[in-house]
């Protein structure tokens, strides 16, 4: 059963004082319902991404909530919460977009939720999707690991840190054209270069922030979503897979196995080359992250991502335009949510709603991984 | 596509001291895989149930550990937490059946896992599986809310603090009878009515001990099933469906809606009714739970459900033997292991396999719910 997107929704991202976990949730779930033309009692099933629930607002058990909150419970519908880390919301989105594809549903939400600003810990807790006790326990956390993943690839391939801050630069830049975005400033490459190190070589604006921030897509299957909209984006494809937790057992550190096996494996199911994909959006939580997928996915040859950013290939502008939502970088990275707020900017993009940032694209691409890349979830979508 | 069991595993269950979350997973994953005679590398996906690693053990994105842990990193499959409070298990399991059930897969493991032993506040965390705004916050843990059922049910149905007692008693004798319970001792009726109220009108022994523990079951569907087994269990059906998360929100504190929603679509689905089932294993997080259980699922009328027990009809030699396995109550809640567990139980009944505690039965039914309610998922078994 072909499987299409037929609404989508978007909460702010950033520090929202003002909100509590469940009101970020519904704000951008009527957001969507709305979008799609949908009351609500349509839906058949929801999958929520969340990582930390648990630890960030000490509230497990999360799905129910949801459908609780947002005046579903009556549906008595399968709810269900799904975590891997901050690919939690790709992962969300894949069990949404199997349970359409196998025909068992109909009309399913994908939705992905954090509130991770009312604890002072948030890194440390985030930092739980890498392998606690061979990694974080011995100090590495999220943004040490990445910066020994960066530190390989700079020995091996020549990768300057001048490189990782363009790709902050850019997602910056894209960001001031996003109005949700959490980070709507341009910086420049002196800024960037010259801000402190967090764990070097990555700097303060080689790291993304952390944030709160939900978002939802509404799956439907083909015959249906066009009783609700005239503008279905389908998913081609919606792969995952998985690796080693620990960085220290994986093969190459430069490489994210799970992001060659996903990536592969969905160009296959949806019959493209990676040529064939018109925009991106990639999992920047740090810059040298979105290097290694521009590799990893197939854009270009293994130790060479750091051209494209220099030749402009990945700006807005450019021949494969990625991350014009500003990314994990400057949109924010709700954890959780992300996975599912990179389907939104894919979708908006492909419908031709994306506004000010708006590239020319029939074909679209998400990349959601979780920690260092033990999970990676890639979705292929078209007009 | 018809889903059968061909492998389950389980760890022993309690306090396991000696044994850190990665062991006790890993015990009952290779349990299984011996069972269902598989090497390993014809898994094409995991599903793992478990509600607070986060919180017990400080680690999120657990699936991907196990796959790691287990050997299996390299297989790059597709490996998914799902998180329902103490119904994660069931949920995971519902999510492997649909996973082969749909044709997507052939070869899935549904594992549960939970280790709460490392932390000194284990009830305040399976609590927060309740709505912990609403009711956890005011001090209505989970022991404060089934008390309010239970005395809800005493007043309106007239059940007496010995109807519970006498599940207790129960599903104690039934746990001497299994080498794996955690409690493997009688107790006597005067014992549980003496122990001392833990929630008015709930005593110590109306309360399950959460505990340490992991299970795993393997599904393969039918074709594939007969490779590997002689004895392959199938699933008839697994449905789950969801409820208001806070008790106050509910229609009705004595019935829980998610159970009822979940048990008649199951039962249509497999086109049986209660009568039909054999053998049972209910969620007896409390001893008021497994009267309710009975009342929902359809066993006896509503109100009527303390009359099973006080005639003996659920007992290991009645009607409708129910928690032949000790329960929750005396073999021990593992919270996010317990639906799997459960399943466990089920299949070696079905296939004889049962040793001492073993019933007569072809038709068998387990039940796991999270929380009070706010999640409940039902599976049919047949040999």
């Amino acid at each position: 059963m072909r499987v299409a997107v037929i609404g989508v929704g978007c909460s702010k991202f950033g520090e929202l004082w003002e909100m509590g976990f469940r009101d970020i949730m519904i704000s951008a779930g009527v957001e969507a319902l709305e979008d799609a033309n949908l009351e609500g009692k349509e839906i058949e099933a929801i999958y929520v991404g969340n990582m930390s629930a648990g630890r960030y607002v000490g509230q497990e058990h999360i799905a129910s909530l949801i459908a609780d909150y947002s005046g579903l419970a009556d549906l008595h519908i399968p709810c269900v919460r799904v975590e891997a880390g901050d690919a939690s919301g790709g992962v969300a989105l894949r069990q949404a977009y199997m349970a359409v594809a196998s025909g068992m549903h109909d009309v399913v939400i994908a939705a992905g939720a954090e509130k991770v600003t009312d604890v002072p810990n948030a890194v440390e807790i985030l930092s739980s999707c890498a392998d606690v006790e061979w990694e974080v326990f011995n100090g590495a956390n999220l943004p040490a690991l990445y910066a020994m993943i960066a530190r390989m690839h700079m020995r091996r391939y020549g990768t300057k840190e001048e490189d990782l801050a363009m790709v902050s630069v850019k997602n910056h830049k894209n960001a001031t054209l996003n109005p949700k975005a959490m980070f709507r400033r341009e910086i420049d490459l002196e800024t960037a270069l010259n801000s402190p190190y967090v764990a070097e070589p990555l700097r303060l604006f080689d790291c993304s922030p952390i944030c709160d921030g939900a978002s939802v897509v509404i799956l439907a299957s083909e015959d249906v979503a066009r009783k609700y909209t005239d503008t279905p984006i389908y998913i081609e494809a919606c792969t995952q897979a998985s690796d080693y937790l620990a960085l220290q057992s994986r093969r190459d550190i430069t490489t994210m196995d799970s992001v060659v096996q996903a990536s592969r494996k969905a160009y296959k199911i949806a019959g493209i080359d990676p040529k064939d994909v018109d925009v991106v959006e990639v999992h920047d939580s740090f810059t040298i992250a979105e290097i290694i997928a521009y590799e990893d996915l197939g854009f270009v040859e293994k130790g060479r991502g750091a051209e494209l950013v220099r030749e402009g290939v990945t700006m807005l502008d450019g021949e494969i335009p990625v991350n014009p939502s500003g990314g994990l970088k400057a949109f924010g990275h709700a954890v959780g949510a992300t996975g599912i707020r990179q389907a939104v900017e894919i979708v908006l993009q492909l419908r031709g709603d994306a506004g000010k940032r708006q590239v020319d694209a029939e074909m679209g691409l998400s990349l959601n991984v979780g920690g260092t890349g033990g999970t990676a979830v890639v979705t292929v979508f078209s007009r």
